[in-house]
């Protein structure tokens, strides 16, 4: 099937069935946020858009965010990143000490909380003044400047964060943290605190889909072998413990966030981005895997 | 690159170099094989075939078979196989009962030990005379009837099959078995003794390079979705704990077997057998992976 | 209190309280037990006998016999003993895999499943016929008879003991059984499977409150240091994951089993067994674990 | 034997022996103490005393005063204590994240690290002025104004600390801490740093030698039930996971420190303090393990 029709029947399907997810709760940004919101945006390499429902409201990213900062931190270290963090999905809960413990403070890989940790705890390393170096360099790529942190759910973030703090002092127990734990950890709060709209996110996502170039501004973001990787490590590990489930059903990369978003990408034809509060039993967004599992099953999207 | 200058050029590099792996000795049969042997054959959908060293001979491809029973037990049992056995990567080492009791008799997905004695027990049911009718089936794939167990690894496997005992009691246990234990074991070594050359083995796969359908028979194997599903959980969790570094550096689905086989697969373009003796601390043949790594970033082979 | 007033209180109270355990039901012949059934007999060192309830009618000890086992395994093998198997507290469940992957099959003491396998083990090894054997050995310690196995029980057990089955396969893989498995699992299920009544019980362990030394007979059944060190034993094992909860409160050592019986001995004073088939949630008899707390703070009883 | 005979033996032959211990050096103050240093001082419930070696100088207690923080929060909160921290043994190292997590935040026992950080937390509630109130009370306990914290030892275990920083934190995600995670953190540190000597050691244990009430000065320090279950916790979670080994062989409720010294008593009869600053591979003093066991063997003494 078009892109088209099958995106407008995938958004007409989702609209009228009942939500049966929970909107996260551990913090009040989040938990007082409007359960029926539901955006999709779409953006195609050749620069088609469709969009639906509320594509054009900013909400909080969260762990979407930590691809944006992987990104840096590769382009910045290069291959001895994965000395300190590895690539390997996790098979566990995404902010579980045991694994941590299990391998000597070296997390599993980037996309979970610890392994985001140890790439702000290279960036606060790397960067002057770093999160204002870091939300232009997210303001570059998403070639839009209204991108920012939201300081409330920063904040908020950190007066909740105490198994986060428990994660980095492991790690700096076993001598993977450099930097100055609170230090870190505030710029990791802050990472998770960035807003965008769906069409926002689509659009920030879209060299992903060009191996490694901005299809619009032509720029290169990263090479095309870490491009590559990039998609890889979020076919892998970018659902948490429900990565294969995702890989299984939606069959392309992706990451989502406990704000109810989720980026997908499938390189060489599409960037999509879907926002719906609730989250399923894993804490990822229902309707948002239930979109990519639709829509990608309607039009024979896959990697695979 | 073209196919054939990379495969050449790459054949040629390993062929040379120092391998520092070693070959698996838990088992009399495997631990006796000349560890210079070293057999590529790569075929491409359109039917080109490139081949290297000892690439007509026959070797224990032991787990890669793995895959070829899930998917005659995916086409018996349709998705309620799920019921069963998870699609997550495994985050442990292949054989290990840690995640299997924490899981409750649930494995994590049918390419580990305890997953693929799932699927054993779901053919053992589901076949008359289960052992010659499976390897019947196995002819028909590929197309070769010449196919066939080595008895003698199989009596070998199952003498050192204590660990493999252990999993299927603690499933049983559970409830996650029907069949009786020794005979379902017995299938299951009889399974991981199956012989082909590498020309066999990289013939046999190319149903998954092709969404299913044998590209020289035209017969189709299984369905379009199915095969894209078995080829997600070859990327997922083909090489135990090593999967993710795999993905990363290879890029498409794959499998390995202790008897230093390994197949690949890059739908729509070819399927590839590498068979190099000698393991690397993960337990997946050293060469085999660097041979993957080296042809597929020389042609830009990747699912990504 | 005189043991007198406080034997009679502690029953009168027991009796009339409502239990809120459940009966053992994985094998019929356990679950099939009236679960008013209560009897408790106390042996005092100069050979007082209180008595009460049901304490004349046999029941199956189940894993307090692992004591006796383990006693007669370690004057066989004295010290090295320890080198298959360890003396620390398990801290988890009494049929756990985890950890004994985590040990390479050696098991963390020998009142746990695991850990009484490779004792019987050991004895399989040591006796000539070694069921009979064994039984003779038991029947001289009690100075009686009449104490036998249920073959009935035996074998039931065997039809559900999948779980030992897997953890005697485990060991062996990693090379800590010596014996054929189904013969030393056979083994086991006899031990599991004899039978005594309260007085018998009572009687048998007089050996372990005299210092090895049975103080009717005047036979040494083992030496000073090693009859203290069975009673260690006892106090940090002898009731799985609820070992520190039962010293706590009761104080002296003791083994449960899990078909309502339960052993505790206080050096120099005296030996007690109490059955009542309901078991509390971590399979220890509600009534005999309630009867020991209150019997000891009474007439405090204690080793510290 | 008698003691005065069997202390004189002992320390006569532990004196010579080559110790392969390791000394303490993860902060530079427990590193720079001299190896050779050896004293013991035991008392009699009757008011004997034998010492040796260097019993008079000062050390660092480290975790042996847990015992006595527990001592105090056990008074203050009574049986609800036992809500927030279990009684059972650790079986695992004794800074283990991964029980704690599984666990869900209750820590095993009052004598790991964990739980030593939640009794803290209640000291720091209940105590005006903690750290000072805490010396106070010691001192009282050890009838000696001179017992202090070491400052340097405080501020450079905090420099070292960031496990402890991983557990507390941990801890408070799971709702298990009340307090300021870094003024309960300060507590703690400064709890590890208060010296004794070996005679002030021994001296200050003698309470739990007679059932909660100092002998000398006749004031009650805890209820009887109170004393023997403090000495049950040390039986059973004295010595990390060498708890069990150390109750075998000993057979005394005891507790370990990494300054190198060890307290164990026999109830009813002595208190002994040990101190050799090279630890075994269990983390205890290897002499002071020996100079236990030799001593309480030779002079038959064990609880059990």
């Amino acid at each position: 099937m078009e892109y088209k029709q099958a995106f407008s029947n995938t958004c007409d399907f989702l609209s009228k069935i009942n939500d049966p997810g929970k909107v996260a709760s551990y913090i009040p940004e989040l938990g007082s946020v409007d359960p029926n919101k539901f955006g999709v945006h779409l953006t195609t390499l050749n620069g088609e858009n469709f969009s639906h429902g509320d594509f054009n409201e900013k909400f909080s990213i969260q762990s979407i965010a930590k691809v944006l900062s992987l990104v840096l931190a590769y382009e910045l270290e290069g291959e001895k990143l994965w000395k300190r963090v590895g690539v390997e999905p996790s098979g566990t809960a995404f902010n579980s000490l045991v694994q941590l413990e299990h391998d000597k403070g070296i997390p599993r890989n980037p996309l979970i909380n610890s392994g985001a940790l140890v790439v702000c705890d290279i960036l606060v390393d790397h960067l002057q003044n770093s999160k204002q170096t870091f939300i232009e360099y997210i303001r570059k790529i998403a070639d839009n400047h209204s991108i920012n942190y939201n300081e409330k759910v920063a904040q908020s973030e950190k007066e909740h964060g105490y198994r986060n703090a428990a994660l980095i002092n492991l790690m700096k127990a076993y001598g993977n943290i450099d930097g100055n734990c609170d230090e870190v950890l505030d710029f990791y709060f802050h990472l998770c605190s960035i807003e965008m709209t769906c069409s926002e996110l689509s659009r920030t996502f879209m060299f992903l889909v060009n191996d490694g170039v901005d299809p619009f501004t032509e720029e290169r973001v990263i090479s095309t072998e870490k491009s590559k990787r990039i998609n890889t490590l979020m076919q892998l590990c970018g659902f948490y413990d429900e990565a294969g489930e995702f890989s299984f059903k939606v069959g392309i990369p992706g990451k989502s966030g406990v704000g109810g978003g989720i980026i997908a990408v499938l390189p060489e034809h599409f960037s999509v981005a879907v926002w719906s509060p609730p989250l399923n039993e894993k804490g990822n967004s229902y309707k948002g895997m239930r979109f990519l599992e639709m829509f990608n099953q309607a039009t024979d999207s896959s990697v695979f």
